[in-house]
């Protein structure tokens, strides 16, 4: 089987973060599949037999919102358990950083100031989860394990285990963020949910909320963001993810009290990971089935 | 039934921590229980008929070593489910602190830097808890959930579910040790965990370890924990815990950069749980029988 051993050869290059559409044969006639992470516009002209495209992570939109992408091309994502549980950890982590306060603990620390919080109990402070995949659905049921009240919304009415509330559409939308002190942003990147995060959206929540921004960065309106931490809507917020990514060094976020931020860190995808999926497209590509975790185009994720 | 009168309206007194050895009757020779927190050393000497000190939290240490107390007064400690999820939240906070490098995201947003630091996963991070009882038994399923690799340790040999390996016994800690990346003190203040946090333990630990301490503040070494710092045997230590409260100005700890501390602040006892273990306590002395949760003064907890 020559495409699995040139894909494996392959794999052996993907060291760090992948930033290149490769072909995985010597003729662009050749190619039937590619992976990519934000790719240039007109990256699958070069590939008239392209039937699959891989993306290396959760988040699929720079391919399925590629305008070079065409019918009958499927795109893939990574889905995968690990993935899901690092990021669990990591909003996990955000979570509790507000909760109880940890900020000010620090802040203290440095001033050799011995003060006690008084802990609110996880009870207390309940959470909301933007977008229900596989990821949400992971963060969700660790959360709750933890004593935190969750609510999650998605798109469409999807089941939930008992002590998760499931909330859908608009109407559920706003129900939703009305109960939820601390909202962690899990959606993919569509049409639909760019600017989401928006004045309109802070305002629904409970006054001195917290955001767990772990999205994309065009799910956040900037300016309402910093808006809301300034008139106090918002108590504070933790970015991963950024509209332009590096950060600009004289970006406001930088230096803002109220923003804690990562360099879109909170999950890295393995490269066992990465080559488990494009091995299982290579294998589904040479059958002539679709491949697994197929990306669904009309709705974008 | 007057002695649950009484002792409802004593409960309403108490706001925040507790600092008093206080009668719960008129007269001391009336008294038969009593609600302590690091009483005095000759507090129990005023009450002859004394049946039961109720603690106000988990350790009972300062009751259970004062020299005035004497046979025939059972020692009872706060054993709540809501105190242990707690500080399961906060430990959990602490080990992916130290997992995910938290504090350097921290230092390079004050540097404006953007750099990804390409996190570990957490099955590659094992995890050791020394203590294993409500608490313990809490901290390590919640914390072996997220996907660490985790031990405990106790005194004598326990049950532990699937996924926790226990360990017990001198050679056991060693055992333990030699695996721990992340060290966990949950144990109780007794004549043989004084001082159980010194070189000898970090020593056994792998190279670049951190430790997390919740226990008591006697169980640390604090020139030995200083060494390990900065020798690099440990990477990092949170403490909540000190043998001086408030930690005094001048003390080290405080601007140590591989240390991050709290105000003795991991667990607070809510009123409803200590006014519940003083209510059930008073039953048992009234009935004339051992109240629950009853320390066992032989071993000390």
């Amino acid at each position: 089987m020559n495409l699995r051993k040139h894909l494996a050869s392959e794999i052996t290059r993907l060291d760090g973060r992948i930033t290149f559409v490769d072909h995985l044969a010597g003729n662009a006639e050749d190619v039937t599949m590619a992976v990519a992470w934000y790719p240039p516009d007109d990256a699958f002209d070069h590939y008239p037999n392209l039937k699959a495209v891989c993306s290396i992570a959760a988040g699929a939109d720079s391919i399925v919102m590629n305008p070079s992408l065409r019918d009958g091309i499927d795109v893939v994502r990574v889905v995968e358990p690990a993935q899901a549980e690092m990021m669990s950890g990591f909003v996990i982590w955000h979570v509790i950083w507000h909760q109880r306060r940890f900020a000010t603990y620090l802040a203290n620390q440095r001033d050799r100031l011995w003060k006690r919080l008084g802990p609110r109990a996880a009870s207390e402070v309940p959470v909301g989860i933007l977008g229900y995949g596989a990821i949400g659905a992971r963060v969700a049921a660790d959360i709750a394990r933890l004593g935190f009240p969750v609510k999650v919304w998605s798109r469409s009415a999807k089941p939930t285990p008992d002590g998760i509330a499931g909330f859908h559409g608009a109407d559920g939308l706003t129900a939703m963020l009305a109960e939820s002190e601390v909202l962690i942003n899990l959606l993919p990147l569509t049409s639909e949910t760019r600017d989401i995060l928006s004045s309109d959206l802070f305002n629904r929540m409970p006054r001195g909320g917290y955001l767990i921004q772990v999205g994309r960065g065009e799910h956040l309106v900037e300016a309402d963001l910093l808006a809301a931490l300034d008139s106090g809507q918002l108590s504070g917020a933790s970015l991963d993810v950024f509209v332009g990514e590096p950060l600009k060094p004289e970006h406001p976020f930088w230096n803002h009290p109220g923003i804690m931020l990562t360099p879109h860190d909170a999950c890295d995808v393995t490269r066992p990971a990465v080559g488990k999926t494009i091995l299982a497209t290579a294998e589904a590509v040479e059958a002539g089935v679709r491949p697994k975790d197929s990306v669904d185009l009309g709705r974008g994720y």
